[in-house]
């Protein structure tokens, strides 16, 4: 078992390596300088001395550890904030206060949260020099519907474009249109002051107006694109009264669009993706080739359905080992993105471990391969586990605790699978959050 | 459009260069050397002298041609012969007799086919030498069912198979158990001669028992299994009573079992693989090397649900072009294998046209991408094109023709939609076949 472990420990140091170059601290030193009163944000510069006041405010699952990382570069210039994080997601702040909310389902407290957000970014005049801290979560953990609608207006509404079958993006064009945060609408509750976003991207291909719904980047989508989803859908009955009059007056003109481009609102506006999962990528890519592994990026973007994608990365492991390509052994595959599982089953579970229990299957054959896949947050699904490993006896060590692996697949139960293995990876929370990583070893 | 047309023959030149290497001719003469009395078979030796008769037999969408090859090597040593190919995929020949059928459902003249290879077979003693030669299509081409059970009964039992969800392993066994000729059933008639069997793969993983259900190979499964699987999904009321009698009857020992491992009838046979789906990608590959692509041979063995296999194929596109990962521009993309189309509309289509129709959809914000994904053996699905092409183009082009290409692929409606843009692949019948060759050209 000796190399069995030894692989282990190498995907344990690969996936953290990666995290090491997405950790708040760390990402945020990448791309700003303060020196003396010269602020230096990827080669902008700012002259601290023009500014009356420096805040800062945001949300997201890596909030805490990006504020720290702010008021470690400022000391004491910052003169007050408030960040939306998830429940225990904490750090120990001197000048930026800490809201603790919901996620993945807002409530109450992300509703309190964004209220403050809101009047702190109202307040602030040209004096002011704003930093904005998004990452992945802030769109659950920041929820500010616009006057007139609720919160459950809005969940309600999420609801029905969930079972109607609306794309994410449709999703998220209604919801921009319901938010007073979302589709730029805190960039225009800063305006007229100086604001800078330092994001670190949770979202496939890193599109800016998805990351957290865009709170501080123009909206490329209209009321018009609300109402053609509604009878896209024919959901016009089935959303709340208030919604569809809300999108009513938008096209009418009665009620604001979201910000656009080239409106004044983004003159002042620096929005800068501190972290991605490419970057994390490409550093554990780094660490598999100083611990030996011939290792292949095969991309940051994979989507898709997760059982088929762990066959895709074990077709090509299975590749290498049959007959060296596209690598020699031994071997590293590393990817990145996020993929859908189709909940059929009653069990419990992550993308990551199903993942991992799809991969198990189908390399039962293989020798000398470990599998490791994880959440860069710490949390796979609604469990207390980053992910998971696998590897050659994962299958037969299965059997001999009497568990038919393709049963718990076929479940969604994976969570409890791996549990009963000791092979779950749990890292608590990572303080960061780039979607997640996937690393086979092989040789 | 130059730059899109020299990518479009660039792509086409790396499938043919793919092709040329599984072609039947060019695969035989790799592994079979006739020099004066002595025929050499990958390393094995066999004196001619020896024998009074050569006989040839076999069946596949090949079959011709690799009939042809035989021939041209033994000019007129062969006594006699008769090979199953599918309707249309016929070659001249000297000695060997073709029997033209049906493919995939097998028809009357395949039942024709069998017996006559079947009595051929039997008629085999100590001093004839059977060329056996196996292509992909070799099972629906030559069905013989075990005394007892009808065409229909098979038929039928492979129906309940799939409808119950089946995997293809387990139909394969059943089917196995119901057949004179798979299982190792044609080994066993023609034993006590020397059989050399010659296979192009069809199958991911070029598993030997399962090209063409194994005819000239020891089975692995049982009667017992085949009890198993009937008692797994309940459908031992929905198979026709003969069916279940039969396995019964295996069972308790009154009909014999498939050929199984170490039994005599294997002493003298020879099982060869001489063209795989790898070998064409290996020289696709140093086309596209040629050609100054930097190229990557992803894995011969992909399968899973089309789409998802051709969004993860664009992931990886979209990587080289955004981040240089896992190659650096102009590069290309090689992958092989089969995968599934689970059909839901009522279009007309086949995998590779729906992966080209996917990668498309997925790439329509790309530039300078040419995606070719096409069956080796010339037809995909049920439609006389081999598959397609997309490029950067194929959406815009798609509009401006009034259709809509999610419509189209929500429908499986590939074909009719590449053949309004005129962009099927058609190569007519090949004469080979080992699965699928997808090509990506990205620059």
């Amino acid at each position: 078992m000796s190399h069995v472990s030894k692989r282990h420990k190498h995907a344990t140091e690969i996936f953290l390596a990666g995290l090491q170059a997405v950790a708040p601290g760390a990402a945020i030193r990448r791309f700003c300088q303060l020196d003396g009163n010269i602020f230096t944000v990827d080669n902008h510069q700012y002259d601290l001395d023009f500014f009356q006041k420096i805040i800062v405010l945001g949300a997201g699952k890596a909030g805490a550890s990006m504020a720290e990382a702010i008021e470690n570069i400022f000391t004491n210039r910052i003169s007050t904030g408030i960040i939306t994080v998830k429940y225990d997601h904490v750090s120990e702040l001197q000048k930026v206060n800490i809201q603790e909310a919901g996620h993945p389902v807002p409530d109450k407290n992300g509703l309190k949260g964004a209220e403050a957000i809101y009047q702190l970014a109202s307040s602030a005049d040209e004096k002011t020099l704003v930093l904005c801290l998004i990452s992945g979560g802030g769109s659950a953990l920041m929820p500010l519907p616009v006057k007139g609608i609720t919160l459950e207006d809005k969940q309600k509404t999420t609801q029905v474009l969930l079972e109607c079958g609306a794309t994410i993006h449709e999703i998220n064009t209604v919801r921009k249109h319901l938010s007073a945060i979302k589709g730029g609408g805190l960039a225009r509750a800063i305006y007229p002051a100086t604001l800078i976003s330092l994001i670190l991207s949770d979202v496939v291909g890193d599109d800016l107006d998805s990351i957290a719904s865009g709170p501080c980047v123009p909206d490329p989508t209209t009321f018009a694109d609300c109402k053609s989803i509604l009878s896209r859908y024919s959901i016009e009955k089935d959303i709340p009264e208030n919604v569809v009059h809300h999108i009513e007056s938008g096209i009418n003109g009665s009620v604001l669009e979201t910000a656009k481009i080239g409106q004044d609102i983004f003159r002042k506006t620096q929005n800068v993706i501190i972290g991605r999962n490419f970057d994390a990528l490409l550093h554990s890519k780094e660490k598999a080739e100083e611990l030996g592994y011939n290792t292949i990026l095969l991309s940051s973007m994979l989507e898709g359905i997760t059982r088929d994608v762990a066959a895709n990365h074990i077709a090509i492991a299975r590749e290498i080992q049959l007959h060296g390509y596209p690598l020699e052994k031994p071997a590293c595959i590393l990817s990145g993105g996020e993929t859908t599982v189709h909940i059929k089953g009653t069990g419990k579970g992550g993308r990551n471990q199903e993942f991992v229990l799809a991969a198990a299957i189908k390399a039962s054959d293989l020798n000398n391969i470990v599998v490791l896949s994880a959440g860069t947050d710490g949390t796979d699904g609604p469990t207390d586990a980053a992910g998971a490993f696998c590897d050659e006896t994962t299958v037969d060590r299965a059997h001999a605790l009497g568990l038919d692996p393709q049963e718990y697949l076929d479940n969604n139960d994976s969570y409890h699978f791996f549990a009963k293995l000791s092979d779950l990876y749990k890292t608590g929370p990572t303080n960061t959050n780039v979607m997640d990583l996937r690393i086979i070893l092989t040789s």
